[in-house]
Protein backbone atom coordinates (compact mmCIF):
# COMPACT_ATOMS: atom_id res chain seq x y z
CA UNK A 1 0.00 0.00 0.00
CA UNK A 2 1.17 3.50 -0.87
CA UNK A 3 1.52 6.30 0.65
CA UNK A 4 -1.22 8.30 2.45
CA UNK A 5 -1.30 12.20 3.33
CA UNK A 6 -3.22 15.00 5.08
CA UNK A 7 -2.67 18.60 3.98
CA UNK A 8 -3.45 21.34 6.82
CA UNK A 9 -3.09 24.71 6.05
CA UNK A 10 -2.70 27.85 8.52
CA UNK A 11 -5.92 29.62 7.44
CA UNK A 12 -4.96 33.06 8.92
CA UNK A 13 -2.85 33.25 6.00
CA UNK A 14 -4.28 33.75 2.54
CA UNK A 15 -1.54 33.12 0.29
CA UNK A 16 -0.98 29.63 1.98
CA UNK A 17 -4.16 27.89 1.59
CA UNK A 18 -3.32 28.05 -2.28
CA UNK A 19 -0.36 26.24 -1.64
CA UNK A 20 -2.61 24.27 0.20
CA UNK A 21 -4.57 23.01 -3.38
CA UNK A 22 -1.20 22.54 -5.15
CA UNK A 23 0.40 20.38 -2.58
CA UNK A 24 -2.57 18.41 -2.56
CA UNK A 25 -2.97 18.52 -6.63
CA UNK A 26 0.84 17.27 -6.34
CA UNK A 27 0.29 14.21 -3.81
CA UNK A 28 -2.60 13.12 -5.82
CA UNK A 29 -0.48 13.33 -9.41
CA UNK A 30 2.18 11.12 -7.41
CA UNK A 31 -0.21 8.27 -6.38
CA UNK A 32 -0.71 9.56 -2.94
CA UNK A 33 -4.37 9.25 -0.82
CA UNK A 34 -5.17 12.78 0.27
CA UNK A 35 -7.15 11.66 3.37
CA UNK A 36 -7.67 13.12 6.77
CA UNK A 37 -6.56 9.31 8.32
CA UNK A 38 -3.34 9.52 6.43
CA UNK A 39 0.13 8.65 7.73
CA UNK A 40 2.13 11.71 6.33
CA UNK A 41 1.28 14.68 7.84
CA UNK A 42 1.81 17.96 5.68
CA UNK A 43 1.88 21.55 7.52
CA UNK A 44 1.85 24.71 5.16
CA UNK A 45 1.75 28.26 7.13
CA UNK A 46 5.04 27.96 9.79
CA UNK A 47 6.02 26.56 13.07
CA UNK A 48 3.08 27.96 14.17
CA UNK A 49 0.98 26.11 12.14
CA UNK A 50 2.82 22.78 13.74
CA UNK A 51 2.45 23.26 17.26
CA UNK A 52 -0.90 23.57 16.53
CA UNK A 53 -1.83 20.73 14.79
CA UNK A 54 0.78 18.14 16.37
CA UNK A 55 -1.26 18.26 19.25
CA UNK A 56 -4.61 17.05 16.71
CA UNK A 57 -2.65 14.42 15.12
CA UNK A 58 -0.57 11.75 15.35
CA UNK A 59 1.32 11.78 12.45
CA UNK A 60 4.72 12.30 10.80
CA UNK A 61 5.51 15.98 9.76
CA UNK A 62 6.09 17.43 7.07
CA UNK A 63 5.90 20.94 7.25
CA UNK A 64 6.02 23.61 4.62
CA UNK A 65 7.19 26.86 6.01
CA UNK A 66 8.58 30.91 6.08
CA UNK A 67 12.52 31.29 5.36
CA UNK A 68 12.28 32.73 9.77
CA UNK A 69 11.25 29.19 10.37
CA UNK A 70 12.51 26.94 13.17
CA UNK A 71 11.04 23.95 12.28
CA UNK A 72 9.86 23.59 8.88
CA UNK A 73 11.58 20.89 6.37
CA UNK A 74 10.41 23.11 3.44
CA UNK A 75 10.44 26.82 2.18
CA UNK A 76 7.23 27.86 -0.09
CA UNK A 77 10.46 28.01 -2.28
CA UNK A 78 11.56 23.96 -2.60
CA UNK A 79 8.47 22.41 -1.17
CA UNK A 80 7.98 20.37 -4.36
CA UNK A 81 11.37 19.08 -4.69
CA UNK A 82 11.94 18.35 -1.34
CA UNK A 83 8.46 16.50 -0.85
CA UNK A 84 9.11 14.86 -3.66
CA UNK A 85 11.94 13.16 -2.77
CA UNK A 86 10.48 11.56 -0.11
CA UNK A 87 7.68 10.24 -1.37
CA UNK A 88 9.44 6.27 -1.84
CA UNK A 89 10.19 6.83 1.57
CA UNK A 90 11.45 8.34 4.60
CA UNK A 91 12.87 8.04 8.14
CA UNK A 92 11.98 10.04 10.90
CA UNK A 93 13.26 12.12 13.91
CA UNK A 94 11.38 11.58 16.90
CA UNK A 95 11.41 14.69 19.33
CA UNK A 96 10.41 14.52 23.29
CA UNK A 97 7.24 16.41 24.19
CA UNK A 98 6.35 17.71 27.73
CA UNK A 99 3.03 17.00 29.32
CA UNK A 100 1.79 18.83 32.15
CA UNK A 101 -0.63 19.40 34.70
CA UNK A 102 -2.07 22.52 36.01
CA UNK A 103 -3.86 22.22 39.46
CA UNK A 104 -4.16 18.30 38.66
CA UNK A 105 -6.20 18.80 35.58
CA UNK A 106 -3.85 17.56 32.31
CA UNK A 107 -2.87 20.19 29.95
CA UNK A 108 -1.95 19.43 26.02
CA UNK A 109 1.57 18.18 25.33
CA UNK A 110 4.21 20.75 24.54
CA UNK A 111 6.31 20.75 21.64
CA UNK A 112 8.61 23.78 22.29
CA UNK A 113 7.66 25.25 25.88
CA UNK A 114 4.94 25.18 28.80
CA UNK A 115 5.40 28.66 30.44
CA UNK A 116 4.41 30.04 33.45
CA UNK A 117 3.86 33.91 32.71
CA UNK A 118 2.99 37.27 34.64
CA UNK A 119 0.73 39.62 32.32
CA UNK A 120 0.38 42.48 34.41
CA UNK A 121 3.56 43.58 35.39
CA UNK A 122 4.24 42.30 38.63
CA UNK A 123 7.04 40.12 39.81
CA UNK A 124 5.97 36.28 40.44
CA UNK A 125 7.12 34.84 43.69
CA UNK A 126 7.87 31.11 42.99
CA UNK A 127 9.07 27.71 44.51
CA UNK A 128 10.43 24.99 42.57
CA UNK A 129 10.97 21.49 42.58
CA UNK A 130 13.26 19.83 40.23
CA UNK A 131 13.44 15.97 41.69
CA UNK A 132 14.18 17.05 44.80
CA UNK A 133 16.01 19.60 44.72
CA UNK A 134 13.65 22.63 46.25
CA UNK A 135 14.19 26.50 44.44
CA UNK A 136 12.38 29.57 45.47
CA UNK A 137 13.05 32.94 43.63
CA UNK A 138 11.33 35.38 41.69
CA UNK A 139 10.63 36.05 38.26
CA UNK A 140 8.28 37.24 35.56
CA UNK A 141 7.81 33.73 35.15
CA UNK A 142 9.22 29.92 34.73
CA UNK A 143 9.56 28.39 30.79
CA UNK A 144 10.08 24.03 30.66
CA UNK A 145 11.39 23.95 27.33
CA UNK A 146 11.69 20.83 25.49
CA UNK A 147 15.02 20.79 22.82
CA UNK A 148 12.93 21.30 19.83
CA UNK A 149 11.96 24.78 22.09
CA UNK A 150 15.86 25.48 23.23
CA UNK A 151 16.53 27.84 20.23
CA UNK A 152 12.82 30.26 20.72
CA UNK A 153 11.89 31.62 23.20
CA UNK A 154 14.24 29.45 25.65
CA UNK A 155 17.16 31.01 23.92
CA UNK A 156 15.53 34.67 24.03
CA UNK A 157 15.40 34.06 27.84
CA UNK A 158 18.96 32.62 28.58
CA UNK A 159 18.47 29.07 27.85
CA UNK A 160 21.01 27.09 25.98
CA UNK A 161 20.64 25.23 22.41
CA UNK A 162 20.07 21.71 22.38
CA UNK A 163 20.00 18.90 19.91
CA UNK A 164 16.43 18.47 18.63
CA UNK A 165 16.78 15.02 19.20
CA UNK A 166 18.23 15.17 23.07
CA UNK A 167 16.62 13.45 25.90
CA UNK A 168 16.39 15.96 28.23
CA UNK A 169 14.67 19.21 28.80
CA UNK A 170 15.28 22.86 30.64
CA UNK A 171 13.95 24.94 33.16
CA UNK A 172 14.63 28.75 32.20
CA UNK A 173 13.60 31.54 34.82
CA UNK A 174 12.33 34.62 32.70
CA UNK A 175 13.91 37.55 33.98
CA UNK A 176 14.58 36.32 37.29
CA UNK A 177 15.11 38.88 40.09
CA UNK A 178 19.17 39.30 40.87
CA UNK A 179 19.70 36.53 38.52
CA UNK A 180 19.08 34.38 41.10
CA UNK A 181 18.03 31.09 38.89
CA UNK A 182 20.14 29.92 36.59
CA UNK A 183 19.13 27.65 33.73
CA UNK A 184 18.97 23.76 34.79
CA UNK A 185 19.24 21.18 32.15
CA UNK A 186 16.59 18.37 33.62
CA UNK A 187 16.94 14.40 32.46
CA UNK A 188 13.67 13.32 31.14
CA UNK A 189 13.04 11.38 34.32
CA UNK A 190 12.90 13.72 36.26
CA UNK A 191 9.82 15.55 37.15
CA UNK A 192 9.55 19.44 38.14
CA UNK A 193 6.93 20.91 39.74
CA UNK A 194 6.29 25.29 40.29
CA UNK A 195 4.33 26.63 42.86
CA UNK A 196 2.81 30.60 42.54
CA UNK A 197 3.25 31.63 45.86
CA UNK A 198 2.09 35.29 45.23
CA UNK A 199 -0.64 36.51 44.41
CA UNK A 200 -0.70 37.06 40.88
CA UNK A 201 -1.93 37.90 37.04
CA UNK A 202 -0.56 35.04 34.99
CA UNK A 203 -1.17 31.87 32.93
CA UNK A 204 0.42 28.61 31.72
CA UNK A 205 1.11 29.31 27.63
CA UNK A 206 1.02 25.65 25.69
CA UNK A 207 3.57 26.24 22.72
CA UNK A 208 2.57 30.08 22.75
CA UNK A 209 -1.19 29.22 21.48
CA UNK A 210 -2.93 27.83 24.22
CA UNK A 211 -4.09 29.41 27.67
CA UNK A 212 -4.51 28.93 31.14
CA UNK A 213 -4.69 30.95 33.97
CA UNK A 214 -2.85 30.76 37.39
CA UNK A 215 -3.92 31.62 40.70
CA UNK A 216 -2.20 31.85 43.95
CA UNK A 217 -0.97 28.54 45.08
CA UNK A 218 -1.38 26.77 42.02
CA UNK A 219 1.29 24.41 41.23
CA UNK A 220 1.66 23.11 37.77
CA UNK A 221 3.80 20.06 36.85
CA UNK A 222 6.00 19.19 33.80
CA UNK A 223 7.88 15.52 32.88
CA UNK A 224 8.49 14.12 29.29
CA UNK A 225 5.63 12.81 28.38
CA UNK A 226 6.40 9.87 26.62
CA UNK A 227 4.41 10.84 23.16
CA UNK A 228 6.72 11.89 20.00
CA UNK A 229 6.84 14.69 18.02
CA UNK A 230 7.57 12.82 14.46
CA UNK A 231 9.27 14.92 12.14
CA UNK A 232 10.45 13.76 8.66
CA UNK A 233 14.18 13.88 7.71
CA UNK A 234 14.65 15.41 4.53
CA UNK B 1 16.20 78.00 60.84
CA UNK B 2 16.07 74.43 61.54
CA UNK B 3 15.36 71.42 59.47
CA UNK B 4 11.81 70.70 58.60
CA UNK B 5 10.27 67.30 57.15
CA UNK B 6 7.76 65.57 56.00
CA UNK B 7 6.59 61.65 56.35
CA UNK B 8 4.82 59.15 54.24
CA UNK B 9 4.31 55.11 54.52
CA UNK B 10 2.61 52.81 52.52
CA UNK B 11 -0.68 52.34 53.46
CA UNK B 12 -0.60 48.74 52.56
CA UNK B 13 1.79 47.95 55.53
CA UNK B 14 0.00 48.18 58.55
CA UNK B 15 3.21 48.00 60.36
CA UNK B 16 4.76 50.74 58.92
CA UNK B 17 1.94 52.96 59.60
CA UNK B 18 2.54 52.60 63.22
CA UNK B 19 6.20 53.75 62.52
CA UNK B 20 5.29 56.72 60.90
CA UNK B 21 3.79 57.63 64.17
CA UNK B 22 7.05 56.86 66.04
CA UNK B 23 9.18 58.91 63.17
CA UNK B 24 7.01 61.88 63.38
CA UNK B 25 7.39 61.82 66.75
CA UNK B 26 11.40 61.59 67.21
CA UNK B 27 11.77 64.22 64.66
CA UNK B 28 9.36 66.77 66.97
CA UNK B 29 11.25 65.70 70.09
CA UNK B 30 14.58 66.24 68.02
CA UNK B 31 13.11 70.11 67.00
CA UNK B 32 12.70 69.27 63.90
CA UNK B 33 8.91 70.62 62.64
CA UNK B 34 6.66 68.25 60.06
CA UNK B 35 4.81 69.87 57.74
CA UNK B 36 4.13 68.66 53.99
CA UNK B 37 5.88 71.88 52.99
CA UNK B 38 9.08 70.25 55.36
CA UNK B 39 12.56 69.90 52.91
CA UNK B 40 13.27 66.35 54.05
CA UNK B 41 10.96 63.45 52.82
CA UNK B 42 10.98 60.59 54.89
CA UNK B 43 9.46 57.46 53.33
CA UNK B 44 8.27 54.21 55.49
CA UNK B 45 8.00 51.03 53.25
CA UNK B 46 10.09 50.25 50.76
CA UNK B 47 11.72 50.78 47.19
CA UNK B 48 7.88 51.12 45.98
CA UNK B 49 6.96 53.62 48.64
CA UNK B 50 9.96 55.86 47.19
CA UNK B 51 9.52 55.42 43.61
CA UNK B 52 5.60 56.26 44.28
CA UNK B 53 6.34 59.31 46.59
CA UNK B 54 9.47 60.90 44.66
CA UNK B 55 6.91 61.47 41.76
CA UNK B 56 4.94 63.83 44.05
CA UNK B 57 7.81 65.94 45.80
CA UNK B 58 10.56 67.74 45.40
CA UNK B 59 12.48 67.21 48.14
CA UNK B 60 15.14 65.27 50.13
CA UNK B 61 14.95 61.53 50.18
CA UNK B 62 15.49 59.37 53.81
CA UNK B 63 13.91 55.95 53.30
CA UNK B 64 13.32 53.58 55.62
CA UNK B 65 12.45 49.91 54.68
CA UNK B 66 13.10 46.58 54.78
CA UNK B 67 16.21 44.25 54.16
CA UNK B 68 15.65 43.43 50.55
CA UNK B 69 15.37 47.29 50.07
CA UNK B 70 17.70 48.66 46.95
CA UNK B 71 17.38 52.38 47.82
CA UNK B 72 16.62 52.49 51.42
CA UNK B 73 19.09 54.72 53.90
CA UNK B 74 17.73 53.12 56.81
CA UNK B 75 15.92 49.68 58.08
CA UNK B 76 13.03 49.07 60.69
CA UNK B 77 15.82 48.38 62.52
CA UNK B 78 17.78 51.16 62.54
CA UNK B 79 16.41 54.25 61.51
CA UNK B 80 16.89 56.25 64.48
CA UNK B 81 20.47 56.10 64.77
CA UNK B 82 20.61 57.07 61.03
CA UNK B 83 17.77 59.53 61.09
CA UNK B 84 19.12 61.06 64.19
CA UNK B 85 22.81 61.63 62.68
CA UNK B 86 21.58 63.56 59.72
CA UNK B 87 19.74 65.72 61.80
CA UNK B 88 22.38 68.25 61.93
CA UNK B 89 23.04 68.60 58.54
CA UNK B 90 23.22 66.59 55.21
CA UNK B 91 24.66 65.92 52.07
CA UNK B 92 22.37 64.41 49.02
CA UNK B 93 23.02 62.50 46.07
CA UNK B 94 22.16 63.21 42.91
CA UNK B 95 20.70 60.48 40.59
CA UNK B 96 19.30 61.11 37.43
CA UNK B 97 15.41 60.47 36.17
CA UNK B 98 14.31 59.83 32.81
CA UNK B 99 11.63 61.73 31.03
CA UNK B 100 9.27 59.71 28.64
CA UNK B 101 6.65 60.81 26.26
CA UNK B 102 3.92 58.17 25.04
CA UNK B 103 2.80 59.22 21.40
CA UNK B 104 3.14 63.00 22.20
CA UNK B 105 2.06 62.88 26.12
CA UNK B 106 4.64 63.44 28.60
CA UNK B 107 4.49 60.54 31.20
CA UNK B 108 5.35 60.87 34.91
CA UNK B 109 9.21 61.02 35.74
CA UNK B 110 10.96 57.50 36.31
CA UNK B 111 13.83 56.61 38.82
CA UNK B 112 13.85 53.14 38.28
CA UNK B 113 13.07 52.45 34.65
CA UNK B 114 10.64 53.27 32.10
CA UNK B 115 9.68 49.63 30.32
CA UNK B 116 7.46 49.42 27.41
CA UNK B 117 6.69 45.08 27.76
CA UNK B 118 3.69 42.50 26.04
CA UNK B 119 0.84 41.03 28.48
CA UNK B 120 -0.50 38.72 26.01
CA UNK B 121 2.26 36.54 25.95
CA UNK B 122 2.90 37.31 21.94
CA UNK B 123 6.19 38.60 21.03
CA UNK B 124 6.18 42.51 19.97
CA UNK B 125 8.23 43.67 16.74
CA UNK B 126 10.06 46.82 17.39
CA UNK B 127 12.22 49.78 16.06
CA UNK B 128 14.60 51.18 18.77
CA UNK B 129 16.19 55.06 17.34
CA UNK B 130 19.43 55.09 20.14
CA UNK B 131 20.88 58.64 18.82
CA UNK B 132 21.83 57.98 15.10
CA UNK B 133 21.34 54.43 15.35
CA UNK B 134 18.20 52.31 14.27
CA UNK B 135 17.76 48.59 15.83
CA UNK B 136 14.77 46.25 14.67
CA UNK B 137 14.27 43.60 16.61
CA UNK B 138 11.75 41.14 18.38
CA UNK B 139 11.55 40.94 22.10
CA UNK B 140 8.86 40.71 24.90
CA UNK B 141 9.70 44.64 25.47
CA UNK B 142 12.38 46.97 25.95
CA UNK B 143 13.47 48.90 29.46
CA UNK B 144 15.35 52.07 29.26
CA UNK B 145 16.91 51.94 33.16
CA UNK B 146 18.34 54.43 35.23
CA UNK B 147 21.66 53.81 37.46
CA UNK B 148 19.57 53.85 40.24
CA UNK B 149 17.20 51.12 38.10
CA UNK B 150 20.28 49.03 36.95
CA UNK B 151 20.62 46.62 39.76
CA UNK B 152 16.59 46.00 39.52
CA UNK B 153 14.57 44.61 36.66
CA UNK B 154 17.06 45.55 34.47
CA UNK B 155 19.43 43.29 36.15
CA UNK B 156 17.33 40.70 35.53
CA UNK B 157 16.72 40.85 31.64
CA UNK B 158 21.00 40.69 31.95
CA UNK B 159 21.40 44.90 31.86
CA UNK B 160 24.51 45.73 33.87
CA UNK B 161 24.69 47.24 37.08
CA UNK B 162 25.87 51.21 36.94
CA UNK B 163 27.37 53.29 39.82
CA UNK B 164 23.98 55.27 41.47
CA UNK B 165 25.44 58.74 40.47
CA UNK B 166 26.23 57.59 37.06
CA UNK B 167 25.29 60.45 34.21
CA UNK B 168 23.84 57.63 31.56
CA UNK B 169 21.07 54.92 30.74
CA UNK B 170 21.02 51.91 29.57
CA UNK B 171 17.92 50.62 26.91
CA UNK B 172 17.87 46.61 27.55
CA UNK B 173 15.40 44.35 25.83
CA UNK B 174 13.16 41.49 27.21
CA UNK B 175 13.72 38.17 26.14
CA UNK B 176 15.27 39.79 22.65
CA UNK B 177 14.33 36.93 19.81
CA UNK B 178 17.48 35.03 19.12
CA UNK B 179 19.23 37.50 21.59
CA UNK B 180 19.45 40.00 18.34
CA UNK B 181 19.57 43.25 20.94
CA UNK B 182 22.29 43.22 23.31
CA UNK B 183 22.14 46.07 26.21
CA UNK B 184 23.21 49.55 25.17
CA UNK B 185 24.71 51.91 27.35
CA UNK B 186 23.19 55.25 26.38
CA UNK B 187 25.28 58.64 27.62
CA UNK B 188 22.91 61.07 29.18
CA UNK B 189 22.65 63.82 25.62
CA UNK B 190 20.99 60.89 23.32
CA UNK B 191 17.55 60.34 23.66
CA UNK B 192 15.52 56.87 22.43
CA UNK B 193 12.82 56.49 19.98
CA UNK B 194 11.07 53.35 20.38
CA UNK B 195 8.02 52.80 17.67
CA UNK B 196 6.00 49.46 18.09
CA UNK B 197 5.61 47.59 14.93
CA UNK B 198 2.99 45.13 15.54
CA UNK B 199 -0.13 44.73 16.53
CA UNK B 200 -0.17 44.22 20.42
CA UNK B 201 -1.50 44.23 23.57
CA UNK B 202 1.04 45.79 25.81
CA UNK B 203 2.36 48.61 28.09
CA UNK B 204 4.68 51.10 29.08
CA UNK B 205 5.39 51.18 32.65
CA UNK B 206 6.93 53.71 34.62
CA UNK B 207 8.75 52.09 37.59
CA UNK B 208 6.77 49.31 37.84
CA UNK B 209 4.08 51.33 39.54
CA UNK B 210 2.35 53.42 36.58
CA UNK B 211 0.89 51.93 33.49
CA UNK B 212 -0.17 53.17 29.93
CA UNK B 213 -1.38 51.44 27.51
CA UNK B 214 0.31 51.12 23.98
CA UNK B 215 -0.63 50.12 20.38
CA UNK B 216 0.45 49.18 17.04
CA UNK B 217 2.71 52.55 15.81
CA UNK B 218 2.83 53.85 19.63
CA UNK B 219 6.26 55.79 19.94
CA UNK B 220 7.79 56.01 22.95
CA UNK B 221 10.50 58.55 23.51
CA UNK B 222 12.50 58.30 26.43
CA UNK B 223 15.33 61.22 27.56
CA UNK B 224 17.41 62.01 30.80
CA UNK B 225 14.85 64.65 32.95
CA UNK B 226 17.03 67.29 34.02
CA UNK B 227 15.71 66.55 37.32
CA UNK B 228 17.20 64.80 39.99
CA UNK B 229 15.86 62.25 43.06
CA UNK B 230 18.18 63.57 45.89
CA UNK B 231 19.11 61.08 48.56
CA UNK B 232 20.10 61.83 51.58
CA UNK B 233 23.46 60.49 52.55
CA UNK B 234 23.85 58.35 55.41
Amino acid sequence: MGLSAYVVANPKKPHVVKVKEEVEVFLQGNGVEVTPSGKLLVTIGGDGTILHNNRHFDKDIFAIGSKSSFLCQAKLEDWKEKLGKILAGYKVQHRIMLASELDGKRLPDALNEVCARNKEHRILMLGLEIGQKWHEFRADGVMFATPTGSPAYCYSCGGKEMGADANEYQAVAIAPFRREFEPVVVPAGVKCRLVVESECDADVVIDGQEVFPLKQKSVVKVWVSGKYAKFVIV
